[in-house]
């Protein structure tokens, strides 16, 4: 087990993987921006090492300025929380080669899942179920008419090196594949300094589904059932629930199957998240994330089991805690991100707040990196805390998180709150009937 | 089901039963002493009510002002918490009177069940385990002396109308009976206006193990398994957790079953506990106390169930939400009464918060009604909130109360904290070796 871990993170992540860290009798180091010097999980770090001015690239994207810190504090393993340097290959490797463990996956596992076409690739080739379309990427405008018109339209073009919705558009039919093909190139070089695109099968109102996994590097591996984060803007998530209304337990066990038997063939260690789309009962493999994930509380909710130990236990050589015959899930666990920023016109809202209350009581989790006094720095994204409601089943869930809605107190700031109090007294919602459209459809009629 | 409920209490069990209602669709009344005009339950509540001055008995127990506050705001029911009045057949018996439901058990359950040489009589009609012992009170010394030979000592002679370890006196010996038995007569007199005592076998390394029961009124009843609140100081549960680590699934379904069959048979409505010393494999029979408890967050943990829902469903005529065959226990919970005291003199400790920081993430619930900046009054008992932990096992929940004890902070008051901190990392109670004596010698030891 390892003796000291620096938090390579800020915020509610940060706080998230301290407290684990402490659980297991492991110290902490905390690393923060001049921005970040107040900050919670600088508060509750045994030690703490500022790594340079406010701007994300000058601090925590700061491969240089963390591995000194680690150096300086004696941390013998860096956990990279999400974003950040989580999914850098490159970092991974840097970490090995300073002897320090990377609390995640191997370099070569976050490598292939960070390209979409090689992601896709080794998914099909592991038997996870891909969304038909090009093999790789497509610069040719006619080479994509021919594979649009074998997968038949509508079709979608992403960056090959995207995400966040940057590079991507549909061709409803012929008459649009050029301009869209052109378009999500062009988009996909600004972006990412690379436009290879691909070309795959659009699927009109499918879910967001992923499925949560954990191996121990050693061939095992488990999986510990599926999230529904349709409730999305601008590819955003915005409200998690496991497990997802749309799935029944059957299916629920094959995909997890599927997924735990593919990450244990590859031997991959530590959390990872195989995101699908699902439409008409069948999934279509989007990506991998081999990291933690903002939404993990819900499936920690209804398994109990803590995701940062297993991470933990796995990235210092030992054994996942669980085998997949004792995962039982109980009940029903949702997720809303609250963030500051305008309910309405999601203007970011950094700030002081004033007053800072939280809702307590059976089945409340608030992760959170704030409190009354605290100034939202600007440089960084508006999260500013996760609620995590779990109930018996989903109605008492949502009768629940009404409830901890209505409690929850953020003054000083805009926040996101009254969205969520609107979206969990909208009968769709109750219903359990959104896909990943929905929730845009929803605010563009508001 | 209810429009309004009345809370006639305060502290964080006022918070509590709000959130309920709150869940439940219920509007709120907060009532308050004018020492509590601050308090968070004021705060949050839909309507809220002066009922006096300071003292409890002006307000809290006044019973006639919350009457009045209840006709104020036209609230149909009251839930009256626990200690104040939740135990106070007449008041229920006026409730009823005035067409205002309580939301407790029938009157006359709350009266059998006080007296203790009633509810010693009754529970051995029902078939729960009683301790031997002199089937009334006892008030001839000689008759006393017959009685204790008989039993065989060590015998413990207490108050019938008694309570919180006044009017108790051990006798070990022949020798020692008369003394303790004029004692313990003229301490019951004095606390309780009633000398009447009564005898019992004397247990000497019991547990405190309780079983706690819900009833709809109309012979239906479930037991959601047990609590073991041997930690006490002074009587005082100090640290309650479920399951007990004394028992296995066999003796806690055995317990269980009486204790339900039993409340069934009475027609008795609501939550209840039968509490029981518990040593050798064999249970006796405490008392019974028909209301909501302060330790009834680690029975949720455990279940899932939110008991002051199922107190509103059975009071307002609904049902159970649960069959027995349905209630499951997962994982291992910790309660620690965090007290405004001094942690090695327990003597109280008013005064202003000037910051309260608690613990979060997986597996925590505190319930507190204080916050920073919070002055707490010097009127009321000394409970400032209740640390509650759930983990998958005894030995992962206490890791994690060791964390969230770290973690809270506590500044401007003494509490205590520290204790508790102590507590966690102590062999005895890491091995869950402890009876009803334990903390004290620890205390006297330390």
């Amino acid at each position: 087990m390892f003796n000291k871990v620096l938090i390579a993170n800020r915020g509610e992540i940060a706080l998230r993987v301290l407290r684990a860290c402490k659980e297991l009798g492991i110290q902490t180091v905390a690393v923060h921006s001049t921005a970040d010097s107040e900050a919670m999980h600088v508060k509750l770090a045994d030690e703490s090492v500022c790594i340079g001015p406010p701007a994300s690239r000058d601090s925590y994207l700061n491969i240089h300025q963390i591995v000194a810190a680690c150096e300086i504090t004696g941390a013998d393993a860096i956990h990279p929380g999400y974003g950040f340097l989580s999914e850098n290959a490159k970092f991974a490797e840097i970490l090995e080669a300073h002897n320090i463990a990377f609390i995640g996956p191997k370099a070569e596992h976050i490598r292939t899942m960070g390209d979409k076409i090689e992601a896709k690739r080794t998914a099909a080739r592991l038997g996870i179920p891909v969304v038909p379309g090009s093999e790789g990427g497509v610069t040719d405008p006619n080479q994509a008419k021919r594979i649009a018109g074998d997968i038949g339209y509508p079709v979608i073009i992403k960056a090959a090196a995207g995400g966040g919705g940057r590079g991507m558009k549909v061709a409803r039919d012929e008459s649009e594949l050029k301009a869209a093909f052109q378009t999500a190139r062009s988009e996909a070089g600004a972006a990412f300094g690379d436009d290879a695109v691909y070309i795959e099968k659009y699927l009109g109102k499918p879910r967001h589904i992923e499925v949560q996994v954990v191996g121990d590097g050693k061939g095992n591996a488990v999986h510990l059932g599926e999230r529904d984060c349709s409730l999305q803007r601008r590819h955003q998530k915005v409200w998690e629930e496991a497990n997802s209304p749309a799935l029944n337990s059957d299916a629920r066990a094959r995909i997890g199957e599927i997924c735990s038997k593919a990450v244990a063939e590859m031997g991959y260690s530590g959390a990872g998240t195989v995101e699908f789309l699902y439409e008409d009962g069948e999934f279509y493999f989007i990506e991998m994330n081999t990291r933690l994930q903002v939404e993990h509380p819900v499936t920690e909710a209804i398994t109990g089991i803590d995701l940062v130990h297993e991470q933990i236990s796995v990235a210092s050589g030992g054994n996942l805690s669980v085998k997949q015959s004792e995962i039982e899930f109980h009940g029903h666990a949702i997720e809303c991100r609250i963030n500051a920023e305008n309910a309405r016109t999601f203007v970011p809202s950094p700030g002081v707040i004033k007053h800072f209350h939280t809702p307590g009581g059976l089945g409340i989790r608030v992760d959170s990196g704030v409190y009354s006094g605290y100034r939202i720095p600007p440089y960084y994204d508006s999260l500013i805390g996760k609620l995590i409601v779990h109930g018996r089943n989903r109605v008492e869930c949502l009768m629940r998180l009404r409830r901890a809605l209505d409690e929850f107190v953020v003054d000083g700031i805009d926040t996101t709150l009254p969205l969520f109090r609107d979206l969990v007294s909208n009968k769709d919602i109750a219903d359990g009937k959104y896909d990943i459209h929905w929730l845009e459809s929803y605010l563009a009629d508001g």
